[in-house]
């Protein structure tokens, strides 16, 4: 998820020509083709149920498999799971804890589908209440709509009975102040004495440096009958503009079931996702026969390809963040992808732990 | 745009056997063969520039095509096309004059997508500002992100100086307020003497019944060099939920633009549109080889397929409302289809008058 990474990657490449378009597709298949990680999801099989996520999700998807296991049906597994790292506020991007927008203030996307019924629902810009991806699955389950926005949202939350709460921790708070302080010189705030010396703060630096962090949970499910659904669920890009939403509640972008082929979904930069609708695409590869890795690394060339922007591509015409996709397909074959190497991601599957396991990439990091 | 003809059509339909699935692939296949208004697309060339809109865009196809013929990006001149109807007060489902939702406030969504540069902007339940397309053209201009939403994106709209203005008229707040009295027996508005003779309100049901109408506007352009520009944008749903988003500012759902291959948009349910990714599909077809008509009718074949709440579907297990596609390919060609016969979409080419014809489509109202 750090982009910085890349950004070190850049200086010590070992090369500093250009590659051309086909270097890159060439470059991804290699990648491809050596990625353990993929060769380990297929080789273990594809015991059911079985859950992925983003690499925050290793309890989320031992949780989901449990639900599956007695009789839970995918969507509800899959948001039980991420309730787990909602509520954690520890991860600061996602839920309780997660780092507010430019004003400080805490909002929440999330979004669920089923495959069995192929219903979806979802909410943006959500204040007050610390599990979006169940609000989503409750706008599913209790409207005939997919999607609630900003107040709209939150007075469907209480409507509902689900506790209301400030979100923002005063760990996160003190981290968005030090954002403040070193965002700019050309306004009124400024570091105060001593203020990076606090652990929340000094934490902060050491794990992000001056990126803003775009982490999000994802997790996708497929129970023991080859049913499925997913949900992703976030606090989006770290003091973003208000109202700004990113690929997480977007059906198509950061989640796709298709309960007759499998689901996607994704973490980083949320914008690039959207623009390629980046998790629509990873299902389609998987209707047309591509596996779980391959059809996560096709969303990601589609993204190298969008990406012209020079602001958001390196020295070597490669983009300059990190997007990483997450599938599964019906028999229950995963698979993740990572534009830059060093990913990992969470599996867990009926009967055995949860583990971690490499995602394939399509840059390598030098 | 009426399901209210559907329902007419299923008390007087031919046959009363439940139709299969497959019985349902044939008969689109078969209603995409018979669609004149494919054959006349193709049949007359694929003169550039050209714009393909929803049927309210007539006169906005019109002037995109000018736009385009002086020069303008296609992303330009199709936001300039659209801003004719969204500061139409006459039609209800589009911007000034647009359906409020159920509390009586106009909240409207929009997006934009730029083909060379494969950026897009969107605004959802934007309040006070009657050009969101032009909003979401602003936010893909002037921010590194691409969805915003409710307050933020009013504050984002006031901050580069859009005039604020309350959208509500007079008229339809007549119609909401018919709605408001005519939607409940166990609430307390009622209708009262002479409520309905109001010219308002004897238009507004006599077009729509009570049926609640989604209207929006699509439009897709291609310019004379081959780049495609798109946007959509609407009121949403009348009378909806407060917050609730439909397909037209979502990426992949409303509105997709791949500049090599072409575009797809959307006018109907949106909560059918998205949980398909409906124009994203649309522009996959396209990649894959099909005509836009056939890119049209795939996309909702798949929106047949995936529609299997018993309240969506009549008696013969068809779905019960109506979903328009429109799209165009990089050559120029343009289609569209629309779930039940009997719609039109506007087409218009540089040098030329633009036109209504016939939108191909999946099941024949009888």
């Amino acid at each position: 998820m750090s982009p910085m990474s890349n950004h070190r990657a850049r200086s010590s490449s070992p090369s500093s020509d250009q590659p051309t378009r086909r270097d890159l597709l060439v470059g991804a298949a290699v990648a491809a083709v050596a990625a353990s990680a993929a060769r380990h999801a297929r080789a273990e099989g594809a015991a059911r149920p079985v859950a992925v996520a983003s690499a925050n999700g290793l309890e989320a998807v031992r949780r989901a498999v449990e639900r599956m296991a007695a009789g839970v049906a995918p969507v509800d597994a899959a948001v039980d799971g991420v309730a787990i790292v909602e509520a954690d506020p520890e991860d600061v991007t996602v839920g309780l804890g997660g780092l507010p927008n430019a004003d400080g203030v805490v909002q929440l996307d999330a979004c669920c589908m089923d495959g069995p019924t192929m219903r979806a629902g979802a909410v943006a810009a959500l204040e007050g209440f610390r599990h979006p991806a169940r609000v989503a699955l409750e706008v599913m389950r209790r409207t005939t709509r997919v999607l609630l926005v900003g107040e709209g949202a939150a007075r469907f939350a209480r409507s509902i009975g689900l506790p209301e709460e400030d979100l923002l921790t005063e760990r996160a708070r003190k981290i968005w102040l030090y954002w403040k302080a070193n965002m700019s010189d050309r306004d009124d705030w400024v570091e105060f004495p001593g203020q990076v010396d606090d652990p929340d703060v000094a934490w902060y630096i050491a794990k992000y440096g001056v990126i803003r962090p775009t982490g999000t949970i994802n997790l996708c499910a497929v129970d023991a009958a080859g049913n499925i659904g997913g949900t992703t669920s976030t606090s989006g890009l770290a003091f973003k503009m208000p109202g700004r939403v990113g690929d997480s509640p977007v059906i198509g972008a950061g989640l796709y079931v298709d309960n007759e082929v499998g689901a996607a979904g994704s973490t980083g930069r949320g914008e690039s996702v959207i623009e390629v609708a980046g998790a629509h695409t990873a299902v389609e590869l998987m209707r047309g026969g591509a596996s779980p890795t391959d059809a996560c690394l096709g969303a990601l060339r589609r993204i190298v390809s969008a990406t012209r922007v020079p602001a958001l591509l390196d020295d070597r015409g490669r983009p300059n963040f990190d997007v990483k996709f997450y599938a599964v397909n019906r028999v229950g074959e995963v698979g993740s992808a990572a534009m830059w190497s060093g990913g990992k991601f969470a599996v867990c599957r009926a009967g055995g732990e949860p583990e971690l396991l490499d995602c394939a990439h399509v840059y390598e990091k030098v």
